[in-house]
């Protein structure tokens, strides 16, 4: 089956039009969750659905499902679903979720042109605020097609204004109604950038992702007192960032010491906010963020209260405060061996390498491998850059890798 | 000489109600400079200044000085100049600066009231731009009257809307002619708050500064390469929140290992910003500043030394690059012995106790004694905070303060 690399690069590409920032380098984009570019890029999907003879349809949290029912399938026959975000990191890439989006909606329209005949509906997903750069901790629309939370819950989360998603969806006009219900997916399929190098190292197209990592993450607030940095000598300081740069420091060594056992784990503090932020005040309050994440779930464990210690030392050590709330914590989850066979399959019908390897990252696949059989394919991503306006993937690459996901579209759609 | 408790206090509580905020506990204030509250408070102490006899000058940098040149004074005299400022942090309290202008006026209205008659005028002066919150690196009003910076570059200075201070100055109405010239006062004095307890816990109503401590603030660049924080292996990254946090700590080591030679020496990084700032992006970019101060300019040095050898060593060890720029470099200032004796001796007559301390914040005054015979006269702060609503000095203090600085101005006025 043929996919068309043209037709591809050019829904990327006016995608990428969307929250589109200026680089020096590479090409960025800021698309947050209820902002204009977050509407313009859910309007211009909502259009190429429609050309395609997709039936739209969304759900209260702004999920978007384009439905193909071809005259070969049962219409109340369990769907074959596809799909990713449209949502970024501020000046992220324009390829992390606008590819498996727009190969979803490739995958149909190459079904469609080689006159493919599923007995299966496919389903073409955008999933709201995988990111969770403006609301929570992210996957928030594959959290609520998978029961992991309520949309009420994912509605009434504020943004840093305190804004409600609900409030943002509605303005930008992609509030709908119902839930969309992953568990009702025959199978899902998700392709997404590796970002990391193996796919790259090994000169291979697709990579197969046998399971995805367990994800920990923890809110971090250390107090001291703000107090002017010329008159309080250093015995009088309670200082909240020497404090918080030694917790740092402790996350990384515990992480890094725990490789002995789980070479994969990785600990991450990528948030920090010092307050008042000023250069002659002595920092009375950062709060930051812990990542942890492996595919080995004792190993976040580990880290975590690694962490939890670090904490309890500095405040025995130094005079400040501190709290740990613990909000989200995932599992390691293996992917559908189904649907991994489907993919292999694809690649070995369309001449092009596959290799297994784990996935790092969460994905909204994640959720949905909870509810029915699931995978993740990976395309190369140029040294494993993402989150990053130099975030690259080449056309022909997007094009395989597309065409591993729309044979096994077709295969599992035909089953 | 009497002050008058109620008048003084009564001109402080008007002065904290521009750009009042309002909090859980204290009275804060935000006054930057060009703001409508500027604008409002430069208006009120105008205002006063009128209503005690004082002439009126608004200089090129919207300096204010009051001068009172009362019969029994040579008009052509060196003025004997005192003051502080009326600007704040944001947030900030409602003693740093405007206590030493109101004292500065209640000290020409103790002597009018008590009949004083001095040989030289006497000048009240409010600087503009002390904390350094809008523009520049602050002290801006006192560099122009000392000749350290010219009125062309002060005016040029942008805030971070690329907005210069001449034209915030000239929008509320106080950007004048010339440039008040500091070098031609006889002397100086200022009365500030403490901002740390050495007065408050020696009881102790009033503090005679011996020295101005120095002050070395560096910029600090750390780049390394915003990554995913799922993707990337331990190994594979280019961390450059781990490497500042290393960084943050050797600065304080630095600081702490030097107080064996000069025990009142303290480094501190109160600004450091994270980019792109996510929890599940590794840092790509840190930037923060360093402030040192000290008496012993020596110390002050060394500990530079050692923050620069501590990037060198991190660039050597971590997979990052990064800069450091040295923008601000002030040696310490003695005070003059005159004017110190001065408020030695007022303190005496008006059997109050008075004590040398050495003043770990910069002040105007650390201009001025460049070009003049210039002192510091401090009144306690309680529990030493400052730049925050809970700073607060008693009503019986600030009283007590300002009969030891009106008694100093008397003497040196009459001399």
């Amino acid at each position: 089956m043929q996919v068309n690399q043209q037709r591809l690069r050019s829904d990327i590409e006016s995608n990428a039009e969307f929250g589109a920032v200026p680089t020096a380098e590479g090409r960025g984009r800021t698309v947050l969750t209820g902002s204009e570019a977050d509407r313009r890029a859910r309007e211009f999907l909502c259009e190429r659905l429609r050309d395609a003879g997709l039936t739209i349809r969304i759900d209260d949290v702004g999920n978007i499902v384009g439905r193909w029912v071809p005259e070969s399938a049962d219409p109340d026959a369990a769907p074959v679903a596809t799909g990713s975000h449209l949502d970024s990191v501020p000046e992220g890439g324009i390829f992390d979720g606008p590819l498996g989006v727009y190969a979803a909606l490739e995958s149909v329209r190459a079904m469609q042109d080689a006159g493919v005949e599923p007995t299966r509906p496919v389903d073409v997903v955008c999933f709201t605020e995988e990111e969770g750069q403006r609301f929570g901790g992210g996957l928030i629309g594959s959290a609520v097609a998978t029961g992991a939370m309520t949309a009420e819950e994912a509605l009434a989360i504020e943004d840093q204004d305190g804004i409600p998603l609900g409030d943002v969806l509605a303005d930008i006009g992609y509030r709908g109604e119902g839930v969309v219900d992953a568990s009702a997916w025959d199978a899902w399929l998700e392709l997404h950038i590796e970002q990391s190098e193996r796919l790259e190292d090994a000169d291979v197209p697709a990579g197969v992702v046998t399971s995805i990592v367990g994800l920990s993450r923890c809110a971090v607030e250390i107090s001291g007192e703000a107090n002017h940095a010329g008159s309080t000598l250093m015995d009088d300081r309670s200082d909240a960032l020497t404090a918080a740069s030694e917790f740092v420091l402790d996350v990384e060594r515990a992480t890094k010491d725990r490789r002995a056992e789980s070479e994969t784990v990785v600990g991450t503090v990528g948030k920090l906010d010092v307050s008042p932020n000023a250069p002659n005040v002595i920092a009375g309050n950062v709060s930051l963020t812990v990542d942890v994440r492996d595919v080995d779930y004792g190993s976040i464990e580990h880290v975590i209260a690694e962490a939890r210690d670090s904490l309890d030392r500095i405040e025995a050590e130094r005079p400040v405060e501190t709290t740990l709330e613990h909000p989200w914590d995932r599992r390691p989850i293996e992917m559908s061996e189904r649907c991994r066979s489907a993919l292999h399959a694809a690649g070995e019908d369309a001449d092009l390498s596959t290799m297994d390897l784990h996935s790092g990252a969460g994905h909204d696949t994640m959720h949905v491998a909870e509810v029915t059989d699931a995978a993740l394919l990976f395309a190369p991503s140029r040294d494993g850059i993402s989150h990053n306006p130099l975030e690259w993937t080449d056309w022909t690459d997007c094009a395989d890798a597309t065409r591993v996901l729309a044979g096994a579209v077709a295969d599992l759609a035909t089953q």
